[in-house]
């Protein structure tokens, strides 16, 4: 399959999410968390950041069942969509092309089921608007500035990460353990930590989709604006600071239950012999370097994904370890620091801030 | 009562504690929080704040048993000594005084067991000491800049709350039920929210002592750090935004389980008739203002204190209803939204983001 | 004149100025800073900041001439409005009292014309309105949360001193001089660096009005949105660090050329033996502490001050060296290292960033 | 010239500097602004920042006279350094490859004098050491993270620019004036504003090297800290907001005079059809987003360059307009608002805040 020469990603561009109710969606994405409006009409709503030029980085439609329609990203040429076309068909995906676009703002495009069941849109042509990094009149405390990456939950990450790396994608920092089961992997185009990542469990699932601001404060604002709209049962996670990536982070549910993550400063991974960063599954700090318990609803729930006709793509089970039994829970454990066999001091037994107490 | 003349107390100005291991200290206040060093000997450390000019904030004193040898408040001028002694006197206190000081670098002390069985001690003669706000060179990322409150855990607050207005404390906030019950209150005599808070338990014991920093990113820099060193155990609640005072906070543990927050950004409280905030024990947002959920170790751990012999002082239970059953638990609830009666969203439930699930 | 007592004051509370274009303060006070509006009507306006709970901290009142008609404070009851008259009166100023107050929101009050020619206001009774503090869903990235302080321009500042300090100010910092010159000082009743501050000139002149932010961000946030609304030329001076209180600083200057300053982060003042900081006239990181010029506008200009009848005070002029004259220019000098007589690097000759190379 | 296929430049990598004294140039590299050593000898000094990989950002080495010896770029793969020899062989520029490197931690490497006459390095091969991104410990309040960019001075900046395209560079921003004057262009490789900038002046010299922080207190806190070692000379110009790049930025000069930046938050341009950003060279916040005046040395000064045997590299002159005549001084002028023709306000008038007024 090798000389099936992959399309040149650039990075991820935007998501086309189905949600039941675009009045609270916008509520949401526009009124709180301050995404800039394209266009918008009565069935969709296309969103971007600050500091964007291309249309849209998100897409709300309206529909029946909140879903993802699409993960998008941006090729470097038109010629990148032969390209897209010609791997995928010799994986024996379903693949589409529409020389009008599949969405508003965006031309000549490619959707395909990948390997793992995710619908793919990969483009090159697209309208431009005003980038509004300068219009400082128009930011809100909680700034959004730039999308960062993408998330999905697959059962088998190592092929999930073998397709990806076929696709050009490089892995920049997993989770493993002393068995050799992968438990996640993040993978960039754009040298940062990622432009996707591959999390464990049943799918294909959307596990979520992050947007970047420019510095920590940023992320408490929006924290603090939903305490005083009465929204705070919209966080679900954080603000916290990742192990892996290093960022500080935040994530939120948006009305229909889709899983959003606030995130800033990563860093550069773009050499090729970037060191890929490995984490043991039992290293309490991996997913929050502060040692914050990861809430069971992050492992367990995320948006079902759509085929090229709108329909919900069936589950597949995770047949290997599953990250949250390994780490909490009766018969998992974590560790604060790897030599540690004594006693947690008294003050921490009985305190689900450590994994195996929950 | 009230024709004895409180005195006029400045602000909270140390705490006195009694570890035990003074190196394993020394390591998380000096060489982790950044502390700086005024004096140290074979039996105690004496640390203060970078903007802090009398001669210490804390001291450290090598014991057998971890307590609180005094919550120190600094009075306005020799005189109020003399009102000291007679109001404590007048309650029947036990009351002693050290012209030399209880510890190095005070002078002319008073120290008495308080109504509420607390080591209260009020000084006005003390070493200055460089103020090292200018001195950037020595600033560390989480730079702890002032002293800012103490926090009390006591079984009957409004008994407390009526003591400390005698004394000439005022409340700023504080949390109740609609019975009337109240369950912690919070009161100053500097401008700030406090100087010290009464949290309802079985008491007398020390909830915290509080440290400021400038701005929040400074108290995620601690997490940071501690996650570097393998040492985030440390963090027990936190970093979010509190309901109650509207601070950014961080609640950490010492070597010996003391509590130590880290804290920014109240507001001015100073004039007489500064509106009392009253929150409702139910208020998912009260104790954190985005609705992360308290760990249990928060409500119930504290530090024993001492007697003016250096006993430990025996526990009164509280008998009025606890926050930690009101709030969480099988028969405890919470809300984001007072007027909310639907059921949470799918994915809300079976979390324990919200108290009532836990 | 020691046996008459002053009113205990609280702080400084509010400014009222006089400006030629409502319309025009408005943008400017409103939609580009975010003061909060209490009240407007035809003839004025009435602005609160994030954090306060008395009606207001600024009046723009619509008027022919700029100038500054009130240096408001509030103090502790209503009894030390006599106490306030019969200080003023014992200095044979004028003074003028109104139960209705002189200003809406505003109760019983008393305006003075001081020993130093300010129309200075005292006052207990105000109406409240909601503390904002919480309100983060209106904050804005320059939140403004606090009135801080105000300075006033006058030509012997020692003589202001000493009437300041009867009326119950304490001395935090001042610039003199070896030959006993004194330049400005800086005076507070509430626990900071300032309530108000004396800067050497022609006078009586008001040379700022300061609000408080929380975080050195907030302050560029305010810089970045005049850019993005071509409106640069209202920033005078700043943003930087000062020596002078260490708070980190922004100028601007309103429509009619009033001075507003930004402030954040200068330290706790409130023991009486907080320890007053002398700086040297000829120290270059005096004003800056980075050693960035100040700007001669900065030096030169300010608003003049009406008395109780609305009419401008006349100027008297500075019989003192001027601090600008001694610090730039042919004759003056300035230093970044005290001991330092080399030579500067060539690479800085001929450049403004030294005073003395202006 | 098309023909010769160009090298695949990743990024700038590093930059060797000449110092004539490694002790005070460590002082402040080291101890100052906090870069981290992965070796030095007696000759030199081998830095990098918190979140490298590669063996260094910055090489130091001992020489009688302040210059620049190399702008070393990281190719993707080994053979693009035969690219890189043909590239320049073919414009007949002096070429010389060393299998060894010809600096410590670097293997096989091209130097060149390239057509502007600057000394340009390309290498793939070379040591890795810690990414130090986790280790907060060791982090600074003022932490450099990363190299960002390199500014280099040449009279003809169109000739420069075409050069540099031909080499892979894309232009993200310039200043020109109407009459198709460019005084400055800003080109990328990796997806931020640029890898370098082109400076219109005598040339081929150095204009400054770039480290990146994560956020704009990191900028301030050098600052800072450079006041309390009372070395505040060394700061020449900000810190403020580039409009160009809509950077936070602060320059320095180290003890040779050479310039560094700090620099943080530009936006990502990794798009092929990323829209490049024309500044008119009278808008007043070109070169600061607050109309900040640019000080003259930051205009007139740069650091030599040397040729492949060590040798200081001839001054061409600038033949173009100056930006500097351009814009202040009796004959430029510059613009808040290009369409005000109105005169100043009376405040403005006189001030240097306005460049025509310098």
């Amino acid at each position: 399959m090798t000389e099936v020469q992959a399309p040149d990603i650039l990075r991820c561009a935007y998501m086309e999410i189905i949600v039941t109710d675009l009045a609270k969606s916008r509520e949401f994405y526009v009124d709180t968390l301050g995404l800039v409006v394209t266009h918008e009409d009565e069935e969709a709503l296309y969103l971007r950041t600050y500091e964007e030029f291309i249309h849209h980085n998100l897409v709300l439609r309206k529909g029946e069942t909140p879903a993802v329609a699409a993960f998008s990203y941006r090729v470097r040429s038109p010629e990148d969509l032969d390209k897209a076309v010609a791997f995928y068909e010799a994986r024996g995906c379903e693949v589409r092309r529409n020389p009008e676009g599949f969405t508003r703002g965006i031309g000549d495009s490619v959707r395909v089921v990948d390997p793992m069941g995710f619908p793919y849109e990969f483009f090159y042509d697209v309208e431009h608007r005003e980038r509004l990094a300068w219009a400082y009149d128009a930011h809100i405390p909680g700034a959004l500035v730039r999308l960062d990456h993408f998330n999905q939950i697959t059962p088998d990450v190592p092929k999930a990460v073998d397709y990806m790396e076929d696709l050009g994608f490089r892995v920049t920092e997993d989770i493993r353990d002393s068995e050799g089961t992968v438990y996640a992997a993040w993978m960039r185009r754009k040298p940062t930590v990622h432009d996707t990542a591959m999390t464990g469990g049943n799918g294909p699932r959307m596990h979520h989709i992050a947007f970047a601001t420019h510095e920590k404060h940023n992320i408490i604002a929006i924290c603090d604006k939903l305490g005083a709209l009465r929204k705070s049962d919209a966080i679900e996670r954080g603000p916290g600071r990742h192990g892996v990536s290093n960022a500080y982070y935040l994530y939120l549910r948006d009305p229909d239950g889709h899983r959003v993550e606030v995130y800033t400063q990563d860093y550069y991974t773009g050499d090729p012999d970037n060191p890929a960063v490995h984490w043991d599954v039992h290293d309490n700090q991996r997913r929050d370097w502060w040692g914050t318990p990861v809430v069971p609803s992050w492992y367990t729930d995320g948006s079902r994904v759509l085929d090229l006709d709108g329909n919900i793509q069936p589950l597949v089970e995770r047949s290997d370890a599953s990250e949250m039994e390994k780490t909490i829970g009766a018969d998992g454990f974590s560790y604060t620091r790897p030599e540690d066999e004594e006693e947690l001091p008294e003050w921490k037994q009985g305190e689900y801030k450590l994994g195996h107490q929950l």
